[in-house]
This record gives C-alpha cells, sequence and structure tokens, in this order.
C-alpha cells in the first residue's frame, strides 16, 4: 500500500502536467506514430470487418455454431491481413442455452414482460413458478431487511443504470445481476427478475452473466425491459400486492471447445516482449454483437494491420488475441494467462477493447510510475483527436484483467460509453448502432498507442502483482 | 367530380387567406373557446387516462381479456368522468392469436431474426417451412417479374417507410403489409417477409394487419426488424441464393363479443345534432397500447370533458365513441354505422384521434366548401399553438372513414407523425413514448374544434356520399 501512494504521488505531478513531459520517442518515431494516426483516420478497414463479422456470422455465444464460425472468421481474417504466426489456441468453453424466458403479472389480467434469462440462469421447470414480488432497490436494500421477508417472493431489483461516458454507472448497477440472485436465495427467495442493466428506453431486457455463489440454491433469474420495469413500477405505487409468473427453460449442457485466435506483427530488436492488444471474439446471442464486440476486434485488427505497415518497424512484437468467451466466464483469457505463465513478464503492456466503437475520450493507464511518460508521448500525438490525459489508476478490461493482477502494466484507451449500454447485450446490438466515423478515431488511438509502446526504449516496469494486497 | 373541383377552387381561396374570413363564433364563443385551449395546456387528465389505460389494461387485442379489461376501464372512466348516457354498444369482432414467428437465415449458421407475424397470418404449420427468398422492391415490383420466378419462394419485400409528419410515408410503403401476401401468393410464393412498415432502427418487428384477396391462398406472412432487414440486404449483396425458413403458430379463434363504448356531452338547442369524436379502444398485442391508440382516447375523452365543464354549453351534442377493433379488421366502426345509419344525417361534424399524442400541427377539414369558414374559425384559437391550417381535401382517420363515406364532414387535427412510425405497431409502444406536453396541445386542439364546431350556428353541408364517384 505504501508503493502504490507514493506512485500516485509521483502520478499525480505527471498527470497534473508540472514539469515538461520528457519525450520518450525520436521525432522518427513521432512522425510515424502521426503517420499511423492519419491513416486509421482514412481508413474503411475496421468498418469492413465488423461489418463482415456481424454480416457473415452474427450471434456467437460460447460453444454454439456462431462461435466456431467466428472463430474460423477471425483466422482467415487475420491469416489474410498479413499477420504471422496467425493460430487458434484451444480453449474449453461452458454452453448455456437461453430456452424461453417469461415473466407475466397476473391480476387482473395477465401481462407479458419483455424478459431475457440472465446467462446462466437456472430453468424454473416447465411449468414455471408463481410468487408475489418483492420490490427492492438494489443487493445492500436486500440484505438490509428483516430477516424472512423475502421468502417464498420473487425478489425485484428496481435499481437504474445511470448514463455516463466512463461506464460507471453500468458498474454500479451491474451488482444487481451478478450478485442479485445468490442474495435473494439466501433470504429465500425463489427466484429474481431486475430492471434490465442498460440505459435504453426500448422494450428490451438486456441479458449479461450473473454469478450464483456456491452456497446458495440457485433460483432463476431475469432481465425485463425498462420499460416494462416503469410499468411495474406504477402499479407497485397502488400499494397492492402484485403476483407474478416466472418460466425459464434455460439450461447447461455439456463443455464445448472453442479457442483464442492469435495473431503477431513481428517486432525487430526486442521481438520476444509482446505488446498485446485483447478483445473478445464471442458475443451474447441475443444481438449480433457490433458493439460488443465486434467493434472491438475490429479496432484490435485494424489497429494492428496499420503498425506492421508503418515505415518505422515496431520493435516489440504487436499480438492479437481474439478472446473466447469473455462473456460468460472469462474462459480465453484465464486459458491465455495460464498458457502464457512463464513468458508474462515479457509482455510488456497490454491493450484492450471492450467498450464499443468509440470514440476514445480519455487515455488512461496503469503502469510503473517512471513509464507515464511513455503515456504522455502517446497523448501528444492523439490529444487532438478529442482524447483527455487521465489518470494512473486504470482498470484495464475484463480479459486483460488477469494480466493485470500478474504485474503486466496496462495502456487504456478508453471508449465514450454514454450510448454503449443502450444496446449492450441486447437484440438491439447490431452493425448499425456503430459510427463508422468514431471506429477510425478508435483505431488510431490504439494504434498509436500501441506503436509507441512497441517502441519504447526503457524496459518497462512492473505492476505490482495484486495477490499481494 | 364536377362539384368537387368547385370546391376545390373555393377552397383554395379560403386556405390562401385572401378574402377576410367571416366570422362564425360569437364573441362570447370566442372566448369560451380560447378558455378551453389554455384549461387544456394546464391539465395532466389526459396522461392520467392513458397512463392508467396502459398500466392497468396494456395490451388489448380484439376480443382478449385484455380487450375486455379496456371496455370495463373506459366504461369506468367515462362514468366518473361526468358523461352523460355512458353505454355499450356491443361489437362482435375477430380473434386472432399470434402464437409464435420464427424467420431465420439458414447458411451457413442459422441466424435468427426478430420476427413478428403480420396480424391475421395463418400458421405454417408446426414444422414451417424452407425456401428460397425472392427480394422485391414493393408490390408493384412484384407484379412486374416475369411469371413463374416467385413459385415456391418465400418472397420479402425490402421497401422502407419513409419517415414523414403527416404519415404520407406509412401510407405508401403499408401496401407490401395489406396487399403483399396475396399479390405474393398469386404467384405461386409459400410465405412472405416483408421489412417492417416502422421507421425505427431498434431490433423490434412492426405488426398489423394483412388483408387476404379470397381469391388467393393464404400464405403465412411476417415481418422482421429494420435492422435485420439490413443485415439481409448485406447477404443479399453477396449474391448467393438465401435459403431461410419460417415457422408461423398463429390461427383464428372463434369471434368474440366486444364493444364500443359511447358517452356524450349533452348538446343544448340543437341536441339532437352530434359532433362525434372518435378513437379506438384496442390495441395491437406487442405493445401496451400507449401511442396507438390510448393516446387518442385519452384525447377524446379529456377533449369532451373539458367541453362539459365550459361555461358556454355545446349546442350540439358532444359524443365520445370508442371504437372496438379498429386493428384487426375496422370492426367497431363498421358496427357504428349500421346502429346509427337513420341518424347519420345529424351527425354534423366528426373529429378522430388516432395518431399518436401530437402536437397537432395542421389543422385540416373535409367539409362543404361553405363552412370552411369554421375550419378558419377554429385555426384563429389554435394556430397560436404551432397549428398551421391545411386544405380541405382531409381523408380523416379509419374509424371515421365509414362516416365519411356517407356524407358526415371531418374535422382533422393532424397529429404529427413525424416519430408515431417508431413505435407503432411494435413492442416499443409504452407510456415513455407518450409526450404530456404535446399531449396537452393535441387536447386543447381537439377541444376547440369540437366546442366551436358545437356551436357552429349554420347548418353544417353534407358531403357528397362516395359511392356516387
Amino acid at each position: 500500500v505504501r508503493t502504490a501512494g507514493r506512485v500516485l504521488a509521483l502520478l499525480a505531478l505527471g498527470a497534473s502536467g508540472i514539469g515538461a513531459a520528457e519525450p520518450v520517442a525520436t521525432a522518427a518515431e513521432v512522425a510515424a506514430a502521426e503517420q499511423l494516426r492519419d491513416a486509421a483516420l482514412r481508413s474503411d478497414e475496421a468498418w469492413a470487418l465488423v461489418s463482415s463479422l456481424t454480416t457473415t456470422v452474427g450471434p456467437r455465444l460460447a460453444g454454439t455454431p456462431g462461435d466456431r464460425a467466428a472463430v474460423e472468421w477471425a483466422v482467415e481474417a487475420l491469416a489474410s491481413g498479413g499477420f504471422a504466426n496467425v493460430r487458434r489456441s484451444e480453449v474449453v468453453v461452458p454452453r448455456w442455452v437461453r430456452g424461453e424466458a417469461q415473466f407475466e403479472l397476473l391480476d387482473p389480467v395477465a401481462l407479458p414482460m419483455v424478459t431475457a434469462a440472465l446467462g446462466g440462469s437456472v430453468g424454473t421447470g416447465d411449468e414455471g413458478l408463481t410468487a408475489e414480488l418483492l420490490r427492492v432497490e438494489s443487493v445492500d436494500a436486500l440484505r438490509a431487511l428483516p430477516a424472512g421477508v423475502a421468502r417464498g417472493r420473487i425478489v425485484y431489483f428496481a435499481g437504474r443504470t445511470a448514463r455516463t461516458r466512463d461506464g460507471s454507472g453500468f458498474a454500479r448497477a451491474v451488482r444487481a445481476r451478478t450478485e442479485g440472485p445468490s442474495a435473494a436465495a439466501a433470504v429465500g427467495a425463489v427466484g429474481v427478475v431486475i430492471r434490465s442493466i442498460g440505459t435504453s428506453d426500448d422494450r428490451i431486457a438486456h441479458t449479461g452473466t450473473l454469478v450464483y455463489n456456491i452456497a446458495q440454491t440457485r433460483i432463476p433469474a431475469v432481465a425485463i425491459s425498462n420499460p416494462d420495469a416503469d410499468l411495474l413500477e406504477r402499479r407497485l405505487a397502488s400499494g397492492r400486492p402484485l403476483r407474478a409468473r416466472l418460466r425459464v427453460t434455460a439450461r447447461d449442457l455439456p463443455q464445448q471447445r472453442s479457442a483464442n485466435v492469435i495473431a503477431e506483427i513481428p517486432g525487430t530488436d526486442r521481438a520476444g516482449e509482446i505488446v498485446l492488444i485483447g478483445a473478445h471474439l464471442d458475443s451474447w446471442d441475443l444481438g449480433h454483437g457490433a458493439l460488443d464486440n465486434g467493434a472491438g476486434v475490429a479496432i484490435a485488427i485494424a489497429a494492428a494491420r496499420l503498425i506492421g505497415q508503418s515505415a518505422v518497424r515496431p520493435r516489440r512484437t504487436i499480438r492479437v488475441v481474439l478472446f473466447a468467451n469473455e462473456e460468460y466466464g472469462l474462459s480465453g483469457s484465464g486459458r491465455y494467462v495460464a498458457d502464457e505463465l512463464e513468458s508474462l513478464a515479457r509482455h510488456a503492456f497490454a491493450l484492450e477493447a471492450d467498450m464499443g466503437a468509440g470514440p476514445v475520450f480519455r487515455l488512461s493507464a496503469r503502469v510503473s510510475s517512471r513509464d507515464w511518460a511513455l503515456v504522455q508521448q502517446i497523448h501528444r500525438v492523439v490529444g487532438g483527436l478529442g482524447v483527455e490525459l487521465g489518470s494512473n489508476d486504470a482498470t484495464g478490461g475484463a480479459d486483460t484483467t488477469a494480466l493485470r493482477r500478474r504485474g503486466v502494466p496496462i495502456l487504456m484507451p478508453q471508449l465514450d460509453a454514454t450510448r454503449y449500454f443502450d444496446v449492450h447485450h441486447s437484440a438491439n446490438d447490431t452493425l448499425d448502432k456503430v459510427d463508422p466515423q468514431a471506429l477510425r478515431q478508435s483505431v488510431a488511438v490504439f494504434a498509436v498507442a500501441a506503436f509507441l509502446a512497441a517502441r519504447f526504449e526503457d524496459t518497462p516496469g512492473r505492476l505490482p502483482a495484486e495477490a499481494t494486497r
């Protein structure tokens, strides 16, 4: 903790711009980075990639035929894109089947709501279950209730997702989805319904994985659309008890095989060191996986390809990793870290694209304090694209968390999430929601960041391993 | 035709404002109309009505329990609202059950699309059908194809609905839905899929009735969402034949009983003459019937109630008619005309609210040319609310068509449809889509129009019966 404190003190100086930042790139490197940036802004390659993936494959939940088709698509896209060492690394993934999900208010007339099972939910049995609703605002509010009040009820988590640029509104709200089902089971509930974790007023339910606590009974859990939750609130306002029927036919099937797809732009004199650009290839089943995460896949591939075409070669190797099954358990990144345990110390920096198509509004990082000058250097090249300089306490994305925890420094171009959670994990995640201009800008920032990281003269410092905290 | 020509020539004068319009209301009447307008702009009564109908009843397709609950709701709302002669007039309605609708592209991986059966579609049988797609832009384009090319195919109608303020984009596009299925059957097709008749980029399919031609085989017909149609177009662009699977379990059940719900604000010295304000009470099953047509019901009731509270009494009787089953065959308005055949000559004017919550952007009409001064008079009171003066060739709404054809003059406050077809006939038709301020403005215009029509000194002229055209 003390070390972290010193790091942050130094960083505060760096981030606030006191003192001139030391240049960490040569004039030729800066010029090459600017050329990458400008080439990205003219390129439609990322758009072509996300269009192709969503059109020819579409939904690609782990373990499904779509998932397998996506792996084939990725291998083909990378091999035909001039990458070296294109390979698939097998990953065992869970296979969950959504089935049907019905949630309806019963009195006086049955009113069916737009409903989606949460990822991993167990089923109710074909007959479903009927119970009185208990409204709570949040997991914490549920835990504060007197014992017994939730027994035999369907718990309704009412919290709304706030619209924010940095995704923090989502991060606050999502606990109802991840922790809510087991928290409700712990107090005797028989089912869970949540207001969708999403910011849209469309009549569309947002799925996403729940996390069952192994010590609790697994109870079925679904999300309803925001307008349905609004109606539910208006009915609850009458003060009368509300009965509802819940029916879910979701189930688990045996595990399947999927793969991380990996490809490289080889480095020169430091080829053994890796700058990783990650994005997950899988998607939820309800949409076409355009913003989550076809856009991220496209950003990663297009940024690396641009670097591969630069006259100034990357000294470190740029490695694109398209992770398997991020959505339903982070299988691919877990497998990657296990496979690469010996080489993690040679992972100089990791970047991840998994928050839509952008634009990048801020450049954050989590690097050794003495490497902050690299972040500043990147920012000097991309600041004109509307990118502010962030801080050095970034968490990175879901798939790079396992790397960060083992000390791999993180560069984090933050993608603007203001409208991302309108469509995230919903049927509305389709190509028309991708803004081509934002996508180009995002590719520019990722390309510049990865390129300058691959040229960075110093040996990057490591993060403290988080297990020691 | 010659008569109509003379009428239009006179109207052109009137509408262009050449010559001072003759006042057709006294200063006291104008003042009372202005008070109605201003009271409407302060009132949340219409909002309370549409909120109540959508919250306590919700979907109310003809013949369903929701439809019966809506009739009860309407009787209660009108009786408690101070209306006289509140009554239900029985209407026999068809009962169609949506069942499930699935449409998926088959190769290389099955890609299910967001699909809704068109209202009245027959089913495919439980096993569904598989066929190659044939893309056509429109019904006219289909009819222009060489014989035989559609045989055994699923015809895909690709036409888009243009966003317009007056609903004309919808009117042009909707033929694919109404005429498309039988046009396709006539050339040997086995099924029909249309791009949703709607302007939203949400992944939501828009339903609405088809009209089978009695001389053709009934084939199943569905709509897919706009983003799905976009994806379909991108796949068709590859030039490869596309196979699809269509499965629809829709079916007809025996007819049910519903009702027109009627209530009045009695007139004084001309109480035997009627100014009718109509709105249909039923809705499609997918949404909550907020814009279509809870808003119209609320406008009709709230406008009439305001008139009932005016110190200056309406000379003619204001009659609110909440029609049964507009959506699936205009049962209620057909029944109303049959019931009222003897009294149609005493229907002085008819208004209808069935294009969402507004605001009213234009005041049109279809009245005897010498009564255009009334329209001008109304416009002088509401023009300041952003209402332009329209023309005298209005068609009125669906439910008042039968009245118009039999000579009843039409006053038509035109509700702004710019965003209406984003949600029309879809799951997205929920209360949050109703703009409370627009709703107040609409009530103001309907109240002023109906009030001044009920005070109009002259005996209104009749329209030429359209059967004679």
